[in-house]
């Protein structure tokens, strides 16, 4: 398996971006993927009681359909918290998006970032969409990751691939992140594509394994956001079936390595963060407990502020976290290790001395620019 | 019933401070109240696992004791995560006090706060000591309101005065706060004195029922110290004993406004705040749901860096922060309304039109300053 650090489309997929008009900058707003062919589709979407429209559409059509044509996502605009009005503007532009590929309506998937409560500008982005569809090239799709950032500083993407006898199958992936990041899910939007050929019961128990350590154990600011979305689309086209427990490894293994790279990307390019930090729990009595206790000291304001200033305060800060929390132990047993705060990479080592369970978390700093942009940002 | 906005220590109390050195900036760091008479206490600690030396001491005594002789407290450093040394090192001047003052060791409690996981210089304060039991004057709590400070940037003070008949009962609270604040409890510090007397069972009732509403009922940071304590002091010098239900009113009345005011100058002196924000929940199905909603929006970075920028953005961040808060709520029912945003004091209304209960909670903003103080402080 080799993890190329760019987005390079699987056999068969095809990607386009523009300029609709949703972005007050002039900024790329708008992309699309076409999948070339029928995809299954396996989905995580936020635990947020409130759902966005796009979501709520997406879940309508994920029960009517068993394959999917392609993806249609905006930035700029959530479509969150835009009542019925929200899922009939997302179904029109996704009905639109169908004819004008001559697929199935219901078989084009929809997603959204960006302010919440306004409705979506849909005659910005109709007028756009011939255009757009036209447009679809196998390189696209760097564009498109540009597309649906917001306040994202750089596009996230990551390409692996693996072969099955001497057929390549090709893993791709492109994330936007930045703020609003929390466990579940971590991301605000997330899309794999994939040539490989699977049931969708099988990429949906993959797809679950492999977010549990890279997704879900990403935290920015303990906002979990109304959008967020991990849509993962297999078109079978490079005619390798992923059936045996070899194959599902391997397949296993590269997309749990693009998980992992984007949601990583995703929290080095955290709204104002100088600072990468690996939480590593052990000696819990449970996973549960581990990873609630690499959680607890991921979202304090008070150990992210001390990260920032590379500060010896940590030390009281995660055990005052952890006991806040509600975790157990014995003062004299555990034992809490960093790596030079200085750095921009940190190590923080929890270890609980109560048996034998472990979590990894990762997070970043709090500053004042997450402020700054946070304060302004709309 | 009178509320004044300075400490008028009860009759019997006294109190004095002194430099002990604890602090590096050469500041008042260490106070004594002198109880006058055998006085009831009731305390609310904190419910974070990891508490702090003088809380478990305290506990210790409490348990031991009928009626208290005076109370210690030292700023600079917590005594907290210094294992069974930490204990020793706070009976050891707790009994030696005991023996300044001729009264039974065990009587005098004792309080810490400042940093974290560092021994308490327990020399530099035995030697201020005799000094500082000497000096109790009348007069003396206003310099043990700033002695009992760390990052506040002004002490908090309060007295209520009520009357029985023609005397008057008087209800007196200092307490220190700044950071790391939130239920439950709020305050990392808060000692309120009373000269009526009753009993340590209707004491305990009432100081619990007014704490629900105040100190409570506050959030800064969503971090719960370790070292929080709420104590009140009943040294019955007034000669009014609180035994019939209107007695019990007054009473109630004088400490929960002493208890309001106190929480709410703690919010307004929140590390690097710039605004009071009123978060005023109704419509819940049950009073825990209304706090659950309030506590989620006053809790969300995102919600208060809005409050900060006073930035529209918070109608979108406020439904976003009930959601991932797992609040149901109807989309077409819920109403958002905020006084304007560019005023100091802020209230935000949630009305969730589900059923009646409500609930209210106070905060502040999230600042660049904040993050600013909490990186440097040590």
């Amino acid at each position: 398996m080799k993890l190329y650090p760019k987005a390079i489309l699987p056999r068969g997929f095809r990607a386009s971006a523009t300029v609709a008009g949703i972005k007050r900058s002039g900024r790329l707003d708008l992309a699309f993927i076409d999948f070339g062919a029928p995809a299954v589709a396996a989905h995580l979407f936020t635990t947020n009681t409130l759902q966005a429209a796009p979501l709520r559409l997406n879940q309508r059509y994920l029960g009517e359909h068993r394959t999917f044509r392609g993806l249609l996502v905006n930035s700029g605009n959530a479509n969150c918290f835009t009542l019925r009005q929200g899922i009939r503007d997302a179904a029109s532009l996704a009905e639109r998006c169908a004819r004008l590929l001559g697929v199935v309506p219901g078989t084009i998937l929809v997603g959204s970032t960006g302010i919440i409560g306004r409705r979506l500008p849909v005659e910005k982005i109709d007028r756009a969409l011939p255009g757009l569809c036209a447009a679809v090239t196998e390189n696209g799709i760097q564009a498109a990751a540009r597309a649906i950032m917001t306040t994202d500083t750089f596009a996230k993407e990551a390409t692996a691939r693996f072969c099955v006898g001497r057929t390549p199958v090709t893993v791709c992936g492109i994330a936007k992140g930045a703020g609003m990041i929390a466990p579940n899910m971590a991301t605000m939007l997330c899309y794999v594509f994939t040539d490989a050929s699977l049931t969708r019961a099988r990429l949906e128990r993959i797809v679950r394994r492999c977010a549990q350590t890279s997704f879900n154990a990403i935290t920015i600011d303990g906002c979990m956001s109304t959008n967020d979305t991990l849509g993962v689309f297999a078109n079978g086209q490079s005619r390798v079936r992923i059936a045996s427990d070899a194959q599902e490894r391997a397949f296993s293994q590269a997309l749990g390595a693009v998980f992992l790279r984007l949601a990583q990307l995703i929290v080095r390019d955290a709204e104002g963060a100088t600072k990468f930090v690996t939480i590593q729990v052990d000696g819990a009595r449970s996973p549960r407990e581990a990873r609630g206790a690499a959680l607890a000291v991921a979202n304090s304001s008070l150990c992210k502020c001390a990260f920032y200033g590379s500060s010896p305060n940590i030390f009281g800060r995660t055990v005052a976290a952890l006991g806040a929390a509600g975790v157990r132990f014995d003062e004299e047993k555990i034992k809490v290790t960093f790596s030079p705060l200085k750095k921009k990479d940190i190590t923080l080592r929890i270890r609980l001395g109560s048996a034998g369970a472990s979590a990894t978390i990762y997070t970043c700093d709090l500053t004042p620019a997450y402020v700054r942009i946070n304060a302004e940002y709309n």
